[in-house]
C-alpha cells in the first residue's frame, strides 16, 4: 500500500471505488460525494493529505460527514454547503477555526464528503479515520475508545436548519442526532468529535486514505484487464471469498433512520446447491450459510461485489437477480479488543452469535 | 382585576390554582412548579413583577418553560436546574445575560417554573405571556404573529444532555424540539424566543400574572365560602358554564410527546339525559354535544372544573367517575384573527368544525 500525499480530481475515481468497497455496503454511495469533491478539487486545487503524526499536538481536528440512511441518501441530494455550514457552526462554538478534517468512516459517502470540505476550506485532511470501514453508528469510533467526547456536535439539513448538541456520552449523542436526522428528512451532514492533534495521534486509525485509494486502484485496474478484482483483493488485503451466488430475495425496510433488514443468496458455480444469508443495519453485519452458521460476523468486514466486475454492492441498492460475490476481510485489531467488540460487536445489534475473527472461522 | 407588582411566598398557592384554571387542561400540573417557585422565593426573596411597558427597548427578555406530554411531567419531574442551564445556554449564544423572563403560556406548570427561574436567577418576570391560556405547541404564541423567531432556542433535561436549535421558521422549531423531548424521555426545560424589550411590547399578551392570580383568588376565596367558583368566574371573566356532568369514558394516548384523546361526560341535574364530548390535545380544544354540534372550539378557553369544589382538573388526571362542569371562555382577541386561527384554529388540530366565538355559539 503506497502512503497518498495530496488528492487530485484524477484520484477521486479510485477512492469512491475503494469507499464503497471498505463502506461494506453502508454509508451511502460514494458517487454523490465524489461529484463534490471533484468540483471543489476543479475550483479550489488538490487537497494536501497529513499524517496525523505531523500535527501539533495542540491542533483543531475535526470529522465532517453525512448522518442518515443511505435508502434516503439516494434520493435526497445534499445542496452542497451543509457540510461547512456544520463546520463552521462547530468552529463557532468552539471559538476557533480547524486545522484539518478527517473521515468518521472510510466508507461510502463520508470518504467523499471529507475532501469536498477540505477541498473548499483550504484545509488539510487526515490520513486516518475513525471506523477503517463504515458503521451505522456515530458512537462506533475508536475516538470512542479513548474517551474523546462527540460533542459538541453541529448538524445542519438542506433547508438552513442548524443544531449543537452537548450530550452526557457519545451513545446519548447518536440517539439525538437520530431523531433529528429522522425529523430532518432522514439525512443531514453533521461536524462532531472535535479534538486535539495529541487526542487525534492517540484515537483514529492510520493510513485510510492511502487504503482506500489502494483498494480503488486494484479494482480499476484488475477491471481494465477483464479480471474480477475479487482474488487480488483477498491476496493483497488478507480476505477471502466467503459465497457466490444470485440474489433470490431482499428484505429491507428503513425504520429509525436505519436501513434494515436481510437477503438471502442461492449459489452458483462451486456455491451451487447451497445458500447464505446477509444481515445488516446501514451496512453488512452478518453472514450466515444454510446451515445457520456464521461466516463473517461484524466488526470483520463483509462486502458484496458484482460477480463479473467486482464492483462492489451498496446494500439500499442490492436487489433480486444480482451475481455477487461476498468478500470477507478482518477488520482493524482495535474492534476485536472487549470495549471495541461492546461498541460494534455483534451483541449490540441484536445477533446471538458470539464474535469469532473471520480468518478462524474460515481456516 | 388588580395589577401584581411582586410575587411573594403566599402568592403561590393562588398563582398555581389560577395557572391550574388557565390550562385549560394541559400545561402540566402547576403544583410542582409551585413547590420549585415557594423554595426559591424563600432562598432569595420575592419576585419583582414588570409591566412590559417598563422595559427598555433594547432589553433581552426571555420566557422559559417546560415541554412535553403532561402525562410524562406528571411522573418525571424536573431535578431543579435544567431550567436554569437552558436560560444560560441561551444566554451564552447571544453573548449577552437576560434582563427579564416571563411565561409561554399563562397555563399549567409553565406559569409557576418561571417564578422559580426569576426567584433563583434575581431576575423580575414580566407581567405576560404568549398565549393567554396553554397551547400544546411551541410556535403557538402571539410572538409568532408578530414575526419573533423561537431560535435560537435552547433545551436541557435532567441528565445533564443541552441543545441549541436554529431552524428556519417557529413550526421547524415546534417538529425538532418535539423528537428531542421525546428522546429525552419524554419532558425537557427550554428558553427561547429570545427578544428585545421593543419586540416584547409588540407581541406579548398583557396582565397574565394578574389575571392569573385573580383567578387564583377567587377560586380560593369562593372555595373557603363553601361555594362553587363557577358563578364567580363566570361573572368576572365573561364565561360560562357549558355542562356539567360525570366522566364516563376517557380514551387517552401519549403519542407523539403529546397527550392525545377524548372523554365523555353524561349529564347531571339540569344536564340529566345529555352528553357531550371532550377532545383534547394535551390541553381541551373542542366541546362538542350529542347531536355533535360544538359548544365551544379553540382558541376559546374550555376548562374542566370539580363540580364541588371548582379545582381545575387537567387532562391527565381526569378519571371515570369524575364529576365536573365543563367551563367556558373567550380566548384573547389576538387568536380571532386570520393569522391567529391559522395557528391555533380548529383546523391545525385536524377537527372538521369551522371556528366560531363560544359567545355566539352560546348566546
Amino acid at each position: 500500500m503506497n502512503t497518498i500525499k495530496s488528492i487530485t480530481r484524477a484520484d477521486m475515481v479510485d477512492i469512491a471505488l475503494g469507499g464503497a468497497f471498505l463502506g461494506t455496503g453502508g454509508g451511502g454511495d460514494p458517487y454523490i460525494g465524489r461529484l463534490m469533491a471533484e468540483q471543489a478539487i476543479d475550483e479550489h486545487g488538490p487537497v494536501p493529505v497529513l499524517d496525523v503524526d505531523s500535527l501539533d499536538d495542540d491542533a483543531l481536528v475535526v470529522p465532517v460527514c453525512m448522518m442518515g440512511a443511505p435508502t434516503v441518501m439516494l434520493e435526497k441530494l445534499p445542496r452542497g454547503d451543509e457540510a461547512i455550514n456544520a463546520l463552521r457552526s462547530l468552529e463557532a462554538v468552539l471559538g476557533r477555526k480547524a486545522d484539518a478534517v478527517f473521515c468518521i468512516e472510510a466508507g461510502g459517502l463520508n470518504s467523499t464528503i471529507p475532501i469536498a470540505v477540505a477541498a473548499t476550506t483550504g484545509l488539510p485532511i487526515i490520513d486516518g479515520d475513525g471506523m477503517g470501514r463504515a458503521f451505522p453508528e456515530l458512537q462506533m469510533v475508536s475516538m470512542t475508545m479513548f474517551n474523546v467526547h462527540a460533542c459538541p456536535m453541529a448538524m445542519a439539513d438542506d433547508k438552513g436548519n442548524a443544531f449543537v448538541l452537548n450530550t452526557v456520552d457519545n451513545l446519548s449523542t447518536e440517539k439525538f442526532a437520530r431523531v433529528i436526522t429522522v425529523e430532518m428528512g432522514g439525512a443531514g451532514l453533521i461536524a462532531l468529535y472535535p479534538m486535539t492533534g495529541a487526542q487525534a495521534k492517540k484515537s483514529i486509525l492510520r493510513g485510510s486514505l492511502s487504503l482506500i485509494t489502494s483498494i480503488g486502484r486494484i479494482i480499476s485496474s484488475e477491471q481494465a484487464a477483464n479480471r474480477n478484482p475479487a482474488d487480488k483483493l483477498a491476496a493483497d488485503l488478507n480476505g477471502m471469498r466467503l459465497f457466490e451466488g444470485r440474489v433470490t430475495d431482499v428484505d429491507r425496510r428503513t425504520e429509525g433512520g436505519f436501513a434494515r433488514g436481510q437477503a438471502t443468496i442461492e449459489g452458483l458455480e462451486a456455491y451451487q446447491g447451497r445458500s447464505m444469508k446477509l444481515h445488516f443495519q446501514n451496512e453488512f453485519l452478518l453472514a450466515k450459510d444454510d446451515k445457520g452458521q456464521p461466516l463473517a460476523i461484524t466488526p470483520d468486514l463483509i462486502c458484496l461485489l458484482d460477480l463479473e466486475t467486482g464492483q462492489p454492492i451498496t446494500t439500499e441498492t442490492m436487489a433480486y437477480g444480482y451475481r455477487v460475490i461476498v468478500f470477507g476481510m478482518p477488520c482493524d485489531p482495535k474492534w476485536r479488543s472487549k470495549h471495541g467488540l461492546e461498541l460494534v460487536g455483534p451483541a449490540y445489534f441484536g445477533y446471538e452469535e458470539e464474535y469469532q475473527p473471520i480468518e478462524k472461522i474460515n481456516n
